[in-house]
């Protein structure tokens, strides 16, 4: 009887099962349908998601799993995995090497495990808790960065924020050093291996950011919500990733007043 | 005597030589200036301009050209290269392999010869007067959309729009199926692809759009400013992309009223 990879193998094989069902549809026409959310998706979106769903099958049938495409199944396992298994639809649509497959293991709410795969550029970042980032097998690490004034600063874009809190992004971006727009889960690996000092998003959902978490604390920065707390399956969907956790504090305030 | 390559082999000679400047200085650090107009500049962008300066000198001393880093030399020539070494110096700078080194022939100051070479992904658009654009030597072909609804639109970010610029571009989003954010030359090359509909920006510099220009209607798109005039050295800035022609003038008149 063969053995079971371990959680870290598996998450891999998940990204290459991943990458195999994306790479032969990039840059190729497709039909777009629009979710009740107003976003689109593809046949491509679904097939990724029951490629995986397919592994977890057969290796792990005891834990549970919540994708963007097929929902639920056992979400209240002490051991869930979430994936969202193309971040960026509409990058991929559109041809651009920036969409990724997120995937992530939560044991009793708590991300303890994360890839963010790019199968084009063939960026993958893999964070695990205890365990220093790796961006294609090499560590990945924050920089310091003392100051708001000297914050390099990303996020998708104003379309994805709603309310008071596009208001509050334009006066964070007004203290930081510059922006950069458009990105959805690639900037947070950028931010991993320290090219990036913040990225700060509203709007996500559970499957959106649980595997950033492991990938960005395990570089040495810190991921929470516009409060400061810890992101969980109940977090509102406001998210601050920052590669110093001494900008944690700062945002916070900034997003607040 | 060795002969001196045509234009279109000189300008992907050009593009090799950007490339190897810049793939060594990929994701490593280096220290980043600021421009007078707030812009972020380093070593990379000069180096590269320096490098096809060089092999301009050599092959075409005649020749006008006119860079972003190192200003004017002939600009009145009958023959002038445009030059930006790294358009998206902000994606370069975060690790986002989206920033490309753009390549402009002006004859008479109309746009005869463009590239659009983005040398991490290794994609690299070539378009010439009287010739079918190409993405890494195949053929590229916008795609037909016949109304604004139907409109994947693109544009590098809120901070490119001054002035009422930015709520016209929100009119006209408002009337467009989706938007995709950031991106800089590449959303153009996407768009001569078929992957995209319109890209709309504001504020770009000669060396910013001549380029673009002989590949998107090289591959049957048009490119004007927001009033549907043909885009010259005396442009404001202000241009629209359309993979189909036909919706020049809807975009025209959105942005207008």
């Amino acid at each position: 009887m063969r053995m079971a990879p371990d959680d870290i193998a598996l998450a891999h094989a998940l990204a290459d099962a991943a990458g195999d069902v994306i790479r032969p549809f990039f840059r190729r026409r497709f039909t777009i349908e629009t979710k009740a959310d107003a976003s689109p998706v593809t046949e491509v979106d679904r097939a990724v998601e029951a490629a995986i769903r397919q592994l977890l099958a057969a290796h792990r049938p005891d834990d549970g799993v919540i994708g963007e495409e097929y929902g639920e199944d056992r979400p209240k396992a002490e051991r869930v995995w979430v994936i969202d298994p193309i971040d960026g639809t509409r990058a991929f649509l559109a041809g651009r090497p920036l969409f990724g497959t997120l995937i992530a293991l939560l044991e009793a709410g708590e991300p303890v495990l994360g890839v963010i795969d790019q199968p084009i550029a063939r960026d993958r970042w893999l964070g695990a808790k205890g365990e220093r980032t790796t961006l294609n097998g090499a560590p990945a690490e924050t920089r310091a960065c003392a100051a708001l004034a000297k914050v390099h600063i990303a996020t998708t874009g104003p379309s994805y924020f709603k309310g008071d809190s596009w208001a509050a992004f334009e006066r964070l971006r007004g203290e930081c050093r510059d922006v950069l727009w458009g990105g959805d889960c690639h900037n947070y690996g950028l931010l991993a291996s320290g090219h990036l000092d913040l990225v700060v998003e509203a709007g996500l959902k559970l499957y959106d950011f649980a595997a950033l978490v492991p990938v960005v604390e395990g570089a040495g920065g810190r991921m929470t919500d516009w409060n400061g707390k810890p992101l969980g399956a109940e977090s509102d969907g406001r998210v601050i990733a920052a590669g110093d956790p001494g900008l944690i504090e700062a945002a916070v305030e900034v997003l607040a007043c």
